[in-house]
């Protein structure tokens, strides 16, 4: 049987193919976006309690209400909004769910969808697949990445239903900043433009910097669909338990999309993340931890021919290596992999089109040795 | 803001609503599908190591290779076909999710998808959000919920690219047999239709009968998705981990979708789940365990004014109470959750229009105490 493929263009995921060349040449691997080292003990601990406690049938759709709630008082603290437990926090399976279903509960057939690129790679078949049109905006490494909003203005046109950001951002570990979220405003106040906010890095976040969630804009906060998940912050990234944070009128729709995807979320691990979440050090400690581990990354390469900004937040960051090589950045990352062993991800997969951009994406979610080697290697240049 | 609604009809589904009554009267819960009990230590053990162990970060996006392996040996070893670990099975979040992604993997703008009612609530918003349209075949109580192929036959179009079946059946306890598989074959052979088999209920099949599923005819099984699951199998239903079975080039396709979807699923139960199948007694078991619990049921229920067949399969069994009362089986299940303290599901809810047959739906995958009460107190009607 042969298929009408909706997706004819889509192979195999760069993660997959750097992940795969890294086992293949026994390199070190920091190309896809997980830590190398466990979880909090107290983390597994609990979880291990409620599989014997026997929580293990089905969670309600919208997420146990312990976990709904412990969210609701964090998101509280940190940011003095409201959202309530029983109305505007979905839990879900991971915030890759998070952005599908809102994307589908926003999308109809021929609506434009703003995307900044570079972009993870989940929102263009989420948009495409629910009818939509991505409208892509360009975000440069010679313009340090900078979201030049005028530009953004430009681009809205009567069809524009949605825009997608992400922030502290994947691939090139920049933030957004109060300025940005008030020029946003200015933009879509007294439109009908929704928003997607991808802030699963919302913890990892350095130096003078702060977490400007969307939500933080009252004109945002009333259009955002804000998509977060506990893989980032906890080290899990194989639990896949995400939430999304909407006003109720949007949760509402939000959960009829949801309920059909996967109906609901594993439940015993709902029930440890309620319970370590009560200790608001088990995320709190997390900037620290990541930009210890940044600092130790950019301490290892010092001296290297590559430049870099440091990052300001995730946990990735970009090297330019325009000083080292002319070659295309998937040759690079390739060479890289079998000739001295470190394994990253070129970053103009993170476009729809083809550019020229000179960088590398490292993950320093990995144990100090592993930085360490990878450091003198990437020395050899 | 105010949201174009892709889903206005849709409300709070009849699960919620009966477990949420259950609750607020002290009701015996018979409504929604889950056991009562919990699963078995071993395979909570089995998670709990691979927590320890670190298994705790992205499992690959078509799951973990030990557990593919298994079912393709599992399968193999029940039904005699192949399909290879590595191009034909998919670990996904849930049978809801698989039954979702094939339906977005398959379904374009204006095809028709053919649904034998009653079925799960999911079926036709899978399709109608992919922008698919929904031709109904209605299964009646007076036929035994048999399926009528000349009917099915004649509601096939240019349009039609899908067909959604489901053995052993929710709501209504029956099975398919080879003979109804012989039929669909001659009626989709030479045709481009493809199918979706929701074969989660596979272990929970009774008396002489057998489990028919799709894949064990050629013409089917070239052309179908199987969609399955462990959470009905091993009392887990709230883990969410299930697979989808479809030969290479559909799977290609298929996972293409998934990746977007959720992208993987939660990893140390993959692990654990591929350890635990391989001693086939832990699934080779369920058959007798849940036909205890089905007859412990209808003995409790003896003498009763309810009119039924016992289910065939899966762990619901619908009861016929025309002889008791002439109401509506909503108004009924309402009832009867708040008078006699037994919550059931109203079968109507189950098909797309109103109708007036006269049946409940009772799960008892429940412990004996709790089939023992609820059957004392259905005697009282």
């Amino acid at each position: 049987m042969k298929i009408q493929s909706k997706q004819p263009d889509t192979g195999t995921t760069i993660f997959t193919v750097m992940s795969k060349l890294a086992g293949d040449y026994g390199a070190l691997n920091l190309s896809q976006g997980f830590p190398s080292f466990n979880c909090s003990e107290k983390l597994t601990d609990l979880v291990a309690f409620y599989l014997k406690k026997g929580m293990n049938q089905y969670a309600p759709m919208a997420g146990i209400q312990p976990l709904r709630e412990i969210i609701s008082q964090k998101t509280f603290e940190l940011y003095g909004v409201n959202y309530h437990p029983d109305s505007e926090i979905t839990i879900v399976s991971g915030a890759t769910e998070a952005l599908y279903a809102a994307v589908t509960t926003i999308v109809h057939e021929g609506d434009e969808v703003i995307l900044l690129e570079p972009c993870y790679d989940s929102y263009t078949p989420a948009i495409t697949l629910n009818g939509g049109i991505p409208v892509y905006i360009t975000l440069s490494p010679e313009n340090a990445y900078k979201i030049d909003w005028e530009l953004v203005k430009s681009k809205i046109s009567e069809k524009t239903r949605l825009i997608m950001l992400n922030t502290p951002h994947n691939p090139t570990g920049t933030v957004m900043s109060r300025e940005d979220l008030n020029q946003l405003a200015e933009i879509v106040k007294d439109t009908d433009i929704f928003i997607i906010g991808d802030e699963v890095y919302e913890h990892i976040i350095f130096d003078e910097h702060e977490h400007w969630s969307l939500l933080r804009n009252p004109v945002l906060k009333e259009r955002s669909f804000i998509c977060n998940s506990f893989g980032k912050t906890f080290h899990v990234t194989g639990w896949k338990v995400g939430y999304c944070l909407a006003p109720k009128q949007l949760t509402e729709e939000f959960r009829k999309v949801h309920q059909w995807l996967t109906f609901s979320t594993v439940t015993p691990i709902q029930y440890a993340l309620a319970d370590f979440l009560k200790d608001p050090d088990n995320y709190l400690s997390i900037p620290k931890f990541y930009q210890d581990k940044r600092d130790k990354f950019l301490d290892c390469i010092k001296g290297s021919r590559f430049s870099y900004t440091p990052a300001q937040g995730s946990f990735f960051q970009c090297l330019n290596y325009q000083n080292i090589t002319n070659e295309n950045d998937f040759n690079l990352a390739v060479r890289l992999t079998k000739e001295i062993g470190v394994a990253s991800i070129p970053v103009s997969v993170f476009y729809h089109q083809k550019n020229d951009f000179k960088i590398l994406r490292f993950c320093f979610a990995k144990d100090d040795e592993t930085l360490e080697k990878a450091g003198e290697q990437l020395l050899k240049l």
